[in-house]
């Protein structure tokens, strides 16, 4: 290879350790780190991401990309080669648009904010975190103005999360999507309510742990790669590919909590475990976009762990465990309490079908804020109505609203809500898509194996890592693009047949 | 303050920030990291610590220090800004001799002789170390060429862990300690043998742990800037004066290597959690050498930990713990168990009297090497010699000889094992210069209170940081400069009346 080449994946991987070594320290941060701690991590976690920052952006990386265009016209343009050129001249275009002292600025502000949200909100305190709140939104459309080429201020965001996507194209889909979800949850509302009072029994947190390891390791994560520890706020990460992480929240009072947490982690885990080793230390060694992302951890989550087949093989297990809360309780009444539909305040919470609309009302909120249509003074009140006009619900109290997530408080407002929803209208494209190639993937399921499904998967959008955006990927796995049909078909099958619409 | 000093410590804290983050890579690497996770955290500790290397040495630095110089006439010399330019521009002066090139042949070929170390130990294969072994020894002789005014090679090896001190002054103690100490371990192993047996049975692991914890708390270890963990070999690190952790192996056969290797650990970390919190950041906030460290790491795990005026305090409480283990056993006979004294092979495992045996016998056969009167194929003979002169034992073979210790696998050969003797001598000079201050102190163990000895600890050694060397400490403390007197009192008291001599 050029020797170009190789002085762009040592200056990358040089860039990756400091990533990773960063990521490392947030994941003892939310894991096992003491409270004394705090202080001097955002300071190392600071330094950590403005080294990596100065390296990416170094003028060198943009001496050796130019170096290597003129080489790259004979590489077939799904080599790895070609992959890495093209994504690395992306992102380094994007980065250096941005001025050291701008991601300084920014990474100040996002930790006071933090601070000030993590008081106000068990405080229920919207006016405390308004100024700051102004700030961040400032600071959004000032960022967005890096970007003049686009055609709305989020659309510089959404491009950090989910290249490809804009505000037009996310926002026809989730049009589409709520002109079918809005009536859906409707009806549902009408029907005589599925009884789930069996998930709410003392379920004793150690119980809980090893059962979702042991579901976890049934799917097909490495616990060799990887290890589960508690958190508060679940996520997925990873310091190589073979060391992908996955933590948990365990609620005693309440078994969907851990459970189907731990099986939506490892969903994650196992796309970036999935990832080829020959990407290792580079920019695509990583999933490509936080909707590809959360089409696997909702996939695995929701289609095959909210399925019916999938608990015709782990029921038993789980009743053995726990006999005196689930002796009882037949299958298909389990089956049933899971899937229970219910509009309710907390996004995180929510059954599948609620889901998309707290997501919808985000994106159209966060959209309006950057637009100038909508001031940050009149948020709660704009939410609250959007809550009751979807969900026929109206939040008792901001804590319960507009302060429930700590996405607009820990940095920019824009691009990070729209992949949730990406992710769940992908996931259902991306199984029909594995069941088409392999018929046998549901009866396989019933019997706890799962390699056909995660082979497919890994061969069709894992080992990928970011070669490809997402529109590629779906093109390239499904044969066609995002599209809400599958989707929906796949919300319309299940609920109508549980709730004999 | 002077804008060149504001400078200064900027650049500081972020040598800080790489090295803090580094360290708790390793910390990771050793408690929690999943197998697969080995290979790139290797690359990652590499480029921290390269990055680190490279900023403390930047020539900006040698000029700051330069300008700030001139100023430091006025400061007193125990001040914070003082003792900040005075312990800074010494190792700047160090590390700056040093080329990049050669700190990273060091690195590459320590992970590949611990690697190997990893394998041949449990093979017990000298032979196939023997060549990494001479290209260490090599290594090692060439650092000592960057320091030619040394009038040994090991020396500029100790100045890196115990400064001030020379392989005269070190060899100078050690051959007085050994006078004394091999006839007193003669005279012991004439006596009848005491009766450790309760200490060998089944200790639950859980139960272990949670005593532990309890012990280090009431030792005045602070859980809230803190934590323990497990590991294979314990060790205590910090990532700020506000995140001191301790790790420990537990023997569910053997009570005594957790629980002493907890209390040792402890000692460790009471001295980095109460380091100032104004020298945070700087090269300041670190316990100042190896000898001093283990003085207390050796002062809380002997002198306190296996005294009889603390287990008056803790026995009952283990007795309760362990009722069927320790039920039956009386506090006298626990401690004597405890204290039991006996020659054996490997040096962590040794009792307080022979234990500088092993120490000594590593010192002299590194110094040896170091100065060409060894070669490496001569070692493991020269090792099993010195056993049998010292302890009458001779090694069965090399695992339980002289491949027992990672220190001469891990990088160089040659400075790593003195300051544990120096911190055993030292830990009778400051015990009992804190019982002069405070004649109440084993009144106040008997009942669990700690807080006299440790206050004096951390006024007189611990807030200090590294503002001054082990014998500046040694004075402003003890009054004099070290001397093995007051440890062959301590020893010769107890051990006289334990054996009846």
């Amino acid at each position: 290879m050029h020797p170009a080449y190789n002085d762009l994946k040592r200056r990358l991987a040089e860039v990756d350790d400091l990533t990773s070594a960063a990521a490392l320290l947030q994941w003892d941060q939310q894991t096992h780190m003491p409270e004394g701690g705090a202080e001097a991590r955002g300071r190392q976690l600071a330094t950590l991401q403005r080294l990596a920052h100065q390296k990416f952006t170094d003028e060198a990386i943009g001496e050796l990309l130019d170096d290597l265009t003129g080489e790259s016209a004979a590489w077939p343009y799904d080599s790895d080669e070609a992959s890495l050129l093209r994504v690395t001249s992306r992102e380094y275009a994007r980065a250096t648009r941005i001025p050291a002292d701008f991601v300084a600025e920014v990474s100040s502000h996002a930790a006071t904010t933090f601070s000030a949200w993590a008081v106000a909100r068990p405080a229920n305190d919207f006016a405390s975190l308004r100024p700051k709140l102004e700030k961040s939104l400032e600071l959004s459309r000032r960022y967005a103005d890096f970007f003049p080429e686009s055609a709305e201020p989020i659309d510089a965001h959404i491009a950090n999360s989910d290249f490809g996507m804009t505000a037009a194209s996310v926002g026809e889909l989730f049009a589409q999507l709520r002109t079918e979800l809005v009536p859906l949850v409707r009806v549902i509302a009408e029907c005589p309510p599925i009884d789930d009072a069996p998930l709410y029994q003392h379920y004793p947190e150690d119980a809980q742990l090893r059962f979702g390891e042991e579901v976890a390791r049934q799917l097909g994560y490495d616990f060799q790669r990887g290890r589960q520890d508690k958190t508060h706020h679940p996520f997925a990460t990873k310091f190589s590919v073979n060391d992908v992480r996955i933590t948990t929240r365990l609620d005693e009072k309440w078994l969907s909590e851990g459970l189907f947490g731990t099986i939506h982690e490892t969903g994650h885990a196992l796309y970036e475990q999935g990832v080829d080793a020959r990407l290792e230390a580079t920019p695509l060694a990583l999933g490509t976009s936080a909707g590809v992302h959360e089409s696997q951890s909702r996939l695995w989550e929701n289609l095959v762990g909210r399925s019916r087949a999938f608990w015709k093989h782990f029921y038993g297990p789980l009743q053995e465990l726990f006999p005196t809360q689930l002796g009882e309780v037949p299958l298909e009444a389990f089956y049933r309490a899971i899937n229970k539909v219910q509009p309710s305040l907390i996004r995180t919470e929510a059954d599948e079908v609620t889901y998309n609309l707290h997501v919808l009302l985000r994106f159209d909120l966060e959209r309006a804020l950057l637009n100038g249509e909508l001031a940050v003074a009149d948020l709660p009140e704009a939410w609250n109505g959007r809550m009751e006009a979807d969900l026929g619900l109206t939040p008792p109290d901001d804590r319960n609203g507009v302060l429930q997530d700590v996405h607009w408080f820990d940095g920019f407002i824009g691009g990070a809500f729209q992949g949730y929803t990406l992710g769940n209208v992908m996931s259902a494209q991306f199984f029909a898509a594995a069941q088409s190639a392999h018929p046998e993937i549901p009866g396989q399921i019933e019997t706890g194996r799962f390699d056909s499904l995660r082979e497919w998967m890994r061969a069709n959008i894992y080992c990928h890592g970011r070669k490809f955006t997402a529109d590629e990927l779906l093109r390239r796995a499904t044969g066609g693009p995002l599209s809400i049909t599958p989707y929906m078909a796949y919300l319309r099958r299940k609920y109508g047949e549980l709730y004999g619409l």
